[in-house]
């Protein structure tokens, strides 16, 4: 899925992150990872960050320009932190993973330098700037943390298309229906009489509250089970403790 | 920003993935980190990786246990990638950023060992589970990218409302805290016993599923109060019937 989309990454200092990155990728389901010009590679420790997913490192395509790299792509991403003189379309994260992610021809989507990003001569080649919003005060978002939030979003539009699946529980597991939660506030109601915490004469707000805080945990029926198992035990030590009265 | 809501690593094993989830916070504006138990910190490995967050870092509050890190909290979610007897409620992670950043007590999102997770006895803890989807084949999410996307999905919450409401209840209508919790538990617990519903013996799963049921209703300050009188009211006859054996 998503073959026709490439992360690139553009003259990367720390080859710790281009594992990172492949590793990001892959883990929400992107393949196509090129490398234009990154200062170590291959790298034991791009290895190492890769950690199983360095399948899509040694499938990296290594260029020597963006211009290269993207010679078969039709739209392009860049992203910077910096502000530019010459302002690009901007778009935000979901809004561009979406872009990305639909897009019916070979799309790419480009990560600059740790420290300088990208040159103006570079995002020449782009059609919009992916804008990620961060802390004014520390915006340091990490290269590879960039990349996976980027592929986490694409994924996301991946979700959002399927038809949902509804996960079969198993039966202790299912909710109870309201008739079965009925006879429980009988049963509750009941065994508070039992045991004189309910004053049937004056019963206040009582119930009231309990179906609201029961409501709330809508119990399974495993723990319905339970909660009526401990009504009667209660129920028993009231009547042994009445029998000897 | 977020000061209700902490990050909790529990047991984490490479001191870098302490590092860099710290920079990842503060990118996205998060400060409140707590260690439980890591495996080596201080360490230069952990200040490397953390790059300029290191008053996140320097401010981390280390604990021996998750349960003494969440005493303050009243909502607590944990991430789990592995499938599990009890189904705990699980969360996606815009829904989960939504309910910890407009939460109106103290919150606490919670993330494993790198390799194991979090054990049941950390989950009993947890009112849900955080899920990302992630590919099938390789699900491989490294721990600090986690919190990254974590901590962007809270940035989107805040910057989709900028003016974030906090409803002010009053106070019989707030959620009680986890040590409050703990206590009604150790009374359940014993009042079952005094009812012979409990075998000390031989409990089985029956105080996990009751923690799953009664975090699940999230009960309030009034709430907590009926069920401690309940309680307390079991014990009473209990204990006549005993005297009168």
């Amino acid at each position: 899925m998503f073959e026709h989309l490439k992360i690139i990454l553009v003259g990367t200092t720390h080859p710790g992150n281009i594992g990172a990155a492949a590793r990001a990728m892959k883990v929400m389901g992107l393949t196509q990872l090129v490398l234009v010009s990154p200062k170590i590679f291959p790298c034991a420790e791009a290895s190492a960050r890769a950690s199983g997913a360095d399948d899509v490192l040694s499938n990296a395509v290594v260029c020597d320009s963006l211009s290269e790299a993207i010679q078969d792509c039709q739209w392009v991403v860049g992203t910077s932190a910096r502000d530019r003189s010459i302002q690009w379309p901007q778009l935000y994260p979901a809004e561009c993973a979406r872009k990305l992610a639909n897009h019916p021809e070979k799309v790419a989507l480009v990560f600059g330098r740790e420290h300088s990003g990208l040159s103006n001569e570079e995002l020449d080649h782009c059609h919009a700037l992916l804008r990620i919003d961060s802390n004014p005060d520390y915006s340091s978002l990490n290269l590879a943390s960039a990349v996976q939030l980027m592929a986490y979003e694409i994924r996301n539009v991946y979700l959002s298309q399927q038809t949902p699946e509804r996960i079969e529980l198993p039966r202790w597991e299912r909710g109870v229906d309201q008739q079965t939660m009925d006879r429980f506030y009988q049963h509750l109601e009941q065994t508070l009489i039992d045991i004189e915490f309910l004053d049937p004469q004056a019963p206040r707000k009582l119930m009231r509250r309990l179906r609201r805080l029961y409501n709330k945990a809508e119990p399974c029926v495993s723990e319905m089970n339970i909660l009526r198992g401990i009504l009667s035990a209660t129920q028993t030590t009231a009547k042994n403790h009445e029998k000897q009265d």
